[in-house]
């Protein structure tokens, strides 16, 4: 029995409000139960210098955490002046994970910056963050679809992410703070619209897993991912 | 005429939801018209090394902006590895304030952080943060005496500050950012429910300014506060 | 009474010592009484970069303590890899001071650098710095006078600094440290030699200050003003 | 057909040459290829401060490159101040990987610190690190064993890791620098001696990949994790 | 020639003026010609954890020039965030000298920190730190015995030091700027009041040197180093 | 007696290992006993800016230890986030000594690092440094020869280093760690093969030490850097 009552298979409830930055050139809120994670997309005109002059474009991303996001509030890494590898670890996913569905020859030199920062924490921000990241790439996109500033469309899929763990010796989907913190196993998944991987990250965090529970695993992601592209789907039309 | 058509002596619109986090002891998001801070505050059973053993408390507080809270994205503090002046000396003033109205022998010796986050901005801030943050820290001593965990009250009084300017040749009260970027005079004024002044912070932009401008915006801040204070009091009410 | 018994409204002796630098473009030694600053105005051909090419010049400060211009020896900020929130927020303060009184584009693309580094601390070391910084800023520009390096005078005004505060329930002029410590409250203003306001900056240390002790502190510091700008005229003169 | 000629489940010669350092309690020079890591285990009394009091150990370990240990030179992490995203994220697998196979109550209130540093790199130099890294804490922990410092062996199993990846469309073993810059899919996999799992990362770099694309590169790393095994075992015969 | 006209054997004008701080235990404003370095001494009543508990005291240095003391503004090492190597480079070299006529045992467990800060530098700034810093270091324990802090006597002789060096073909002694940029060979020659060395450090700019130059420059510094002392004599007497 | 039971005047077994590494331009692994120092000279095509479009090249270095090179284990320099004093003086030590027999406009518009990374440490690492930063600063300018990267030969001469010091009341050649940690006095000499002076620095870490002690030593250093440049010939060869 899980904590919160859910089936194994069973998400928690997602909502994805968009249009939540007057800034931003896209964004949304993002909730996986009581996790919640604003995320921004913004369009700049220049790219990184190692791209510079090849008519190629670039997403890329940077994760953080409001200081009492948390049971116990952390350190707020501007003051202790780097991020964590945990941080960097996760912007560094989320950033690969977005580029796995965009034609950086399509969207021309730009970059576009995918900030995702979590309001509340209850398991799973990482997986939040792409899944409500795509949701802000996908309205800058827009926004520069209505600025006619591409020839033809740089957004090639979907891709939205979840958790799975081995908790209490079964396989679940969609850890929440409490089991995350019991689970035997902790893997996310990176699935595009089409049911392709693009991430897969599975850690033993007690006893080594097998080749079982990680099939288990995945055909739990392949379920949720479809669910979270649904509502994907229901947020931008 | 202002930008906003508001009338000299007009807030924005403020609106004050409390309660917004699940884990902090106190939190709030207070909106001055499109400017958004989520404020929380969080108690620890610890004080700073030169208060340890003396009975006494302590309050601070801690402020940030979100990278796309504004116009165009900033570049994230966590990973440009410092505060910017401009951060140091905001969450400085925002302590100070809150310090002004509690006492810190009653609060035992704890300490309690106030975080303020900038969602979004659009001028004032930090004058809704130490609106915001004093609600915050409000739930946080109410939270305390829930758990009896001080004998006499130290929250002393009400504070709230609002930021007036010279914008246009007038003087204005509660500046957004298409003022507060043209001002001649920006000035904030923090003062507490009883009327008393905390801090006046009044700088020339442009020309300087004179002892009745300053008069003028003093008064305007004091009714100002005043509106304000009523606000946070219908939102503990 | 003061301890050190002065008047209410007494400034403590001012000595300003011109072109103690041989390598400075301009430079002074103001004390004020015992705090000693070390003021050097330093002339470049370049601009920052959100300046270029648009024919303006710009001036900035920067501040310094020595580690042991204290009476406990502070850790040197070089040291400790940090400047803090206190010595960003001087040297902003010292560089809107300064630029309140200089024509930008009289001054050319180029830009000053005032350093302002105490040798001594005894209260008042920033107004004792935007003081002395003027001077040094003011022989910076007759050095460029002197090799015809604009067409129309650059800088506009004198431009000086004193603190009040109320020190024993009584408002006073120029605090040394043991008032600045125990004071109630404590401000800071910078004036212009015609007597207009560019900074104020007022804090209630421990309680609240009314509206009426602000307008004591301001007569007082407009009557401080006027002599340390008399000082600087027999300075340069 | 590989660049290396090797054919698609064929590891590079493994080379590891233990005792390389005589300060180490365990050390060796691992080489997959021309990929060479210097693997060092350090133990020390102390724990973390998190784990303090409580009668457990901990293993950690740290990964550097040496600056031309790359075809183009690096730039030294030591010089710029921080440790790479990828650094962080290298130091953390190899941690996880080694605790996974660690009794830490058996350990004792004691923390092993495994070294890693690439003197040359070619591909799979985290594989590599985490197959070295074993010996030298194998190493370490009989090191321990000789001075009678555990009652009863910590030390539960052995851990090796190896990459998989697609290229040119095929899904082969062990990558090499020039397969690892151009495959399409990239992964490692972090197995026990008993052929459990403790880590699987799989990133799509080009397209996404295929749930049987994972299957097959998980079967050719449970063979070369298996070779990788026994030469550990001749290497502490 | 000497650019000064001095002869090769000639000191600058060197002044020690004692007690230029009023806060700190020891203090002095050396002069080697126009090169200035304020130097004070800190006794504190810690030694760094190494020590602690020993009984053994420390002597520390430091050391800092101001952003103008050179001819071209420097930026200030606060502000970049890290000591250069040239600095650290000094301030360890000045801890050594000073040290090395210092008994330990005899100061008891309390450190002692000498910060040089270069007001105006012209060449030969570790030098004068150096010859200078003992001054500072003398009054401070003088300050000591007036307060019966320890039993015998801690300082143990004068230490103090020059510069020497191959310009134009010719050993000259104590270069200044003009001298030190255009020299073959640089040394700096740290020397007891006996007579005794504590530091050599001869580097050769352009050509190497020969055993006889170093002969030549060594007998130079004992010469000039006997005159520093003399003069440190004079200035405490 | 030295603990080696070296003669006084008797070097450690040296070994010098070439072309250990396939990425860079020159590389060698040099032993001073149980030192081990891996040193490579990289290439590049940019100057510092300093530098640029003078059509003169630069030599510089880096240094760095391996956390467990020492007996105890050493805080990794890229996670503290800071290279110490001792690291930087000694990079600047081993770039100065190359440079001093390089002719840097016939080197032309082009940047050698030579990196010494310290293995083992036993003593000596520093003159290791120098003396294998030698050879592979060599190999890279041959690698240029190959190339027809320069029409006149850039390289001028041998230069190699050695250490010494006064050991229980003697001077002897070569330091290992036992008694470099011991030694009163503590000296490296940088010698070209010419016999011409580099760098002398000598340090009393006890006793001030005499003109004679340092004749003493560089006599020993004079013989040892001959037998050392014959060592380099011989691995050149």
């Amino acid at each position: 029995m899980r904590p919160s009552k859910r089936a194994a298979d069973e998400l928690r409830p997602v909502r994805i409000e968009r249009g939540v930055s007057r800034h931003a050139e896209g964004s949304c809120l993002v909730r996986f139960g009581a996790t919640e994670v604003l995320c921004t997309a913004s369009l700049e005109d220049k790219v990184p210098g190692w791209l510079r002059g090849g008519g190629k474009g670039w997403v890329t991303a940077e994760y953080g955490m409001l200081p009492r996001s948390t049971t116990e509030r952390m350190r707020r890494e501007a003051s202790s002046g780097r991020q964590s590898g945990r941080t960097l670890e996760i912007q560094r996913l989320i950033g690969r994970s977005l580029r796995a569905v965009m034609d950086m020859g399509k969207l021309g030199e730009r970059q576009i910056t995918v900030d995702c920062d979590v309001l509340q924490a209850d398991g799973g921000t990482r997986t939040a963050s792409i899944t409500g990241g795509w949701v802000a790439l996908h309205d800058c996109v827009r926004w520069m679809a209505a600025r006619d500033m591409f020839v033809s469309e740089p957004l090639i899929d979907h891709v939205a992410a979840v958790s799975c763990g081995v908790y209490a010796g079964a396989t679940v989907l969609d850890l929440d703070y409490p089991e995350d913190s019991e689970a035997e196993t902790d893997a996310n998944f990176v699935i595009t619209g089409g049911g392709k991987l693009v991430e897969v990250q599975a850690s033993a965090e007690g006893d080594p897993f097998t080749e079982e529970q990680l099939g288990e695993m995945l055909a739990l992601a392949k379920t949720g991912v479809a669910r979270l592209v649904e509502l994907q789907k229901l947020a931008i039309a």
